[in-house]
C-alpha cells in the first residue's frame, strides 16, 4: 500500500493525479500544513526537510520505503508500475527533463510570484515584477513547446502531471491567459481525464473541510510548505 | 561522445563533476551566458528554456539525444554508465529525492538569496532576509542529514554532485559556516576527490578567461541563467 502524506496543494496534486491515473490503492495521511503538521517529529522522520507531499511504500522490496520531493515520488511510482515514463532514452528523458523544469522553475518561481503578489506584508514592486515576469516567461516556454503537441513528452507522462496543477493556478497571477492558447488546449485535455479530475479532487475525497482547503491552497502558494 | 553545453556555474559543475568521476570523454561547447549565448537559436533547439547546462549524446540509441536541466542530465549519465545511482529502490530514491531537493530548493533559493544580497538594483531587506534565511534553513537540513554520514545517500552518488557546487558558494551569503561542521567535513571529502576537483576546474581546462569566470559566476548567482 502507498501512504500519501499530503495536504491539498499543487505539489500534492501531482502525486494524487498519478496515483489515480495508475488506478492503484493508496491511503491519504493528511499533513495539515495550516497547523504545522509538516514539522511533527513523525513526519520529519519521513522528510527531514519538513515539506509535504511524501509517500511511504509499505510493501517495497527490503522493507517500507519513504520518499520525499514530489518529483522523486513521480519517478518512483512511474518506474514501479511501468507507466507514464518510457524506458527508452529519448522518451524517458523528454519526460524527466520537463519534470525537472517544473521542479526547478515553474514551481519555485510561481511560488515566489504568489508570495510577493498576495502574501508579503508590504508591497514590493521590484520583487513582484521579477517573479510574475519569470512566471510569464516560463508559461511562454511551455506554450511554445505544446503548440501542435498532444502532451509535453509524447504520450501522457509524469511531465504533464508535474506541470498541470501549477498551470491551473496561473490565472491567479494576473497574467493574460489568452496569450497561451496551446496551454489552454492541453489543460482542457488534462482536465477531461477522469484520473486527473479525481487527483485534483483529493480534498473532497478525503473529507478535508473546504475552509481548510482554501487556507491550505493560499498558504501553499507561498511555496514554503510543499515540495 | 557527450557534448556538454555549459559555462562555469554551479549547475554546470554538477555535470562536469559527474563526467570527470565517470572518466568518460566529453567535449565542452561553451555557452557564454555573459553574452546571451543561451538565447542563440542553435542553443534554443537544445533547450527551449534558454538555460545551460545541456548535453547532446551524439551516440545515443536511435540518434543524437539532447537533454536539458542539470538534474535530468545527472540521472541520464548515471543510468547510462550504471554508476553513482543505485538500481535497488531504497538506494536509488535516497539519491533521487536529494537531487530533487537540490533542484527545487537549494539551487533556486540560493539563487534568489544571491540576487537580493548582491545584485538587485536597490536593497530590499524583506526579500534578502526571506531568502538568506531559507538558504540557512536548507543548509541546516543538509547538515543534520550529513551528521555521521559519509555521503548524502550511502555511497557517493549524483545527490552529492548536485549539492556540492552550491554549498561551495554558501559562504558568500554571509551565513556562519561554523554552524555546519558535518557539511564542512563532507565538503572536504568531496574536494579531495580528483574527479570533483577536475569537474570544478572546468573553466581552466577549457581556457575560458578568468575575468569571464568571475562575471559568469556572478551572473550565475542570479539564478536566472542556469538550470
Amino acid at each position: 500500500m502507498i501512504e500519501l502524506h499530503a495536504w491539498p496543494t499543487p505539489n500534492a496534486y501531482k502525486v494524487s493525479i498519478l496515483l489515480e491515473e495508475l488506478a492503484i490503492p493508496y491511503l491519504v495521511k493528511p499533513v495539515d500544513i495550516t497547523g504545522g503538521a509538516q514539522f511533527d517529529q513523525a513526519f520529519l522522520r519521513i522528510n527531514p526537510n519538513g515539506r509535504m507531499p511524501a509517500i511511504v511504500d509499505t510493501e517495497a522490496p527490503d522493507g517500507p520505503l519513504a520518499i520525499f520531493e514530489s518529483g522523486a515520488i513521480l519517478i518512483y511510482l512511474a518506474e514501479k508500475h511501468g507507466r507514464f515514463l518510457p524506458t527508452e532514452p529519448h522518451g524517458r528523458f523528454a519526460a524527466i527533463q520537463w519534470v525537472m523544469w517544473q521542479m526547478s522553475g515553474l514551481g519555485p518561481m510561481f511560488g515566489q510570484a504568489f508570495h510577493f503578489q498576495h502574501f508579503a506584508p508590504e508591497p514590493i514592486a521590484y520583487a513582484t515584477d521579477r517573479y510574475v515576469r519569470e512566471a510569464g516567461r516560463l508559461l511562454k516556454v511551455l506554450e511554445q513547446h505544446l503548440d501542435g503537441a498532444e502532451y509535453i513528452a509524447g504520450d501522457l507522462s509524469i511531465a504533464d502531471m508535474a506541470c498541470y496543477p501549477w498551470t491551473v493556478v496561473a490565472g491567479m497571477l494576473g497574467l493574460d491567459m489568452d496569450a497561451f492558447p496551446a496551454l489552454a488546449t492541453w489543460q482542457a485535455r488534462m482536465a477531461a481525464r477522469p484520473g486527473v479530475a479525481r487527483g485534483m479532487a483529493l480534498l473532497e475525497q478525503h473529507r478535508m473541510t473546504a475552509p481548510r482547503l482554501d487556507e491550505a491552497a493560499r498558504r501553499n502558494l507561498l511555496g514554503s510548505r510543499d515540495a
